[in-house]
C-alpha cells in the first residue's frame, strides 16, 4: 500500500467544504504525500475563470442560465450553512482573517505551489457545457476512470 | 489489499449526489471492480417502488407522514444546491440530455447490470417504517456490521 | 495495512449526519475497531457544552454571534432535510425511539465508552472561536496533521 497518496472528489462548491477539503490537501502534500483534487458537478466553480469569457461553444439556454447562476472561481461561494442569503461567507471571512487563518484564495495557491494535482471531471463539464477556455490554467481533465485510478493508488480518498 | 472492491454509503437522496455515485459505481464496475452501494437514511428513497403498495406493516402516523412527503424512486429527486422549487432536478435532467449523459434510471439500471450489490440499510429502514415489499426488487436487507465487513475487504470507501 | 482502524471526518452538525457518524463508529467499534471521529466546523458544535459557559477568552462580535447561533450539543440539531423549521429533527427522534432505536445521546456516550477517540479541530476551534473549556469533557485537540496520521493507520476513512 501507497501511504504516500490522497484523493479528495470535490463535489460540493460551498465555502466552507472548499475550505475543508483545501486544508486536507495542503497538509497532506505538507506532509509529502501526492495529493489529487478530482473537481465535479458544483465543486467544478471553484476553477472556473471569474472574469467573462468569450466562448465559441454553443450553450443550450439551460446550460447558459446554470452557468449564470452558479459562482465563479473561489470568490462568491456561499456556506452550506447559516449562509444568510450570502451574507455567511463573507463573514466566516472575516472571523477566519481575525484568527489569521489562510483565505481560501491562498490555500488553493499553496496547494497548486505544493503540486496537488487538480483534475476537472469532463463528464460534468459536459453537462453544465462549461468549456476549457472557461477555466483556469493548470487543470487536467479527465473523467471518472481516470479518478479511480489515482484512488487505486491512494490509502485516503473522500468525498466532500 | 484488494484494489478490485469499493463501498458507497449513499446517505443522500439528492438527484445531483446520488448521480455523482452512481457514475462511481458504474465507472469501478466496468473496470471490474466489485463495488456495493450501501443505501441508508434519505438515499433509501431512491429504491422506494414508484406505485403505491399496499402494506400490512403497521406504520406510526409521523412514519406515514415522512414516507408520504419523501420521494419514492429515482424519478422526483431534487437537488442538493439550486433546486428552485423543485424545477432544478428537471432543468438539469434537460441538460443531461442535451449533452448526451445517461440518465439516473439507465445508470441505476447498468450498475444493477453490472453486478453492483445494493444494500438497504435496516436500522434506517426501521425508523422511518420502510418494508421490503415497498422496495424494489434485488436488494439485500443488513445492517452496519454487514457494510463495515463490506469496507473492510474495499480499498475506496466514500459517504455521499 | 492495519484493517482494524476506522477514521471520520465530522464536518456536519446536522441530525442526521451526526447519527450516521456515531452508528458507523459505535458498529465498529463494536467489532474491536479502533475509530477515530475528527470533529471540524460544524461538527464541532455537537461536543459543545449545552450550558452557558464563562470563557475568559476574547471573541470577535461576528465569532460570539456565530457561537450564539450555532447549536451547542447534540441537543438542538436541525436535519439535513426536510427539518421544517426545526420540527424535523424532534419528529425524527419520536419515529426513533418509536422504532426501538438508540438515541444520539446514548450512541454518544456508548461510542465513548467503547473508546472511540474523539478529537476536536483546532483550526476550526480558532476560526470559531471556541476554547476548550467550552467543550465537553474527554476531547484531544489536534489539527489536520493529527487527522492525517491517524488516516494514515486506518483503511476506513469517511468524510461526513
Amino acid at each position: 500500500m501507497d501511504t504516500t497518496k490522497k484523493t479528495i472528489i470535490l463535489f460540493s462548491g460551498d465555502f466552507d467544504k472548499v475550505m475543508a477539503a483545501f486544508i486536507i490537501a495542503n497538509g497532506a502534500a505538507a506532509m509529502g504525500d501526492d495529493v489529487t483534487i478530482f473537481a465535479t458537478f458544483w465543486g467544478l466553480n471553484i476553477f472556473r475563470r471569474a472574469e467573462k469569457v468569450q466562448s465559441a461553444a454553443k450553450k443550450s439556454t439551460l446550460q447558459s442560465m446554470f452557468g449564470k447562476m452558479m459562482p465563479k472561481g473561489t470568490g462568491k461561494l456561499g456556506l452550506s450553512k447559516m449562509n444568510f442569503a450570502g451574507m455567511g461567507a463573507p463573514m466566516m471571512k472575516k472571523v477566519m482573517k481575525g484568527a489569521g487563518a489562510m483565505s481560501l484564495e491562498d490555500l488553493v495557491d499553496s496547494a497548486r505551489e505544493q503540486g496537488v494535482k487538480f483534475i476537472a471531471c469532463t463528464l460534468s463539464m459536459d453537462i453544465l457545457g462549461f468549456t476549457e477556455e472557461e477555466m483556469i490554467d493548470g487543470l487536467e481533465y479527465a473523467g471518472v476512470a481516470s479518478y479511480l485510478s489515482e484512488a487505486d493508488e491512494a490509502n485516503v480518498n473522500l468525498f466532500i
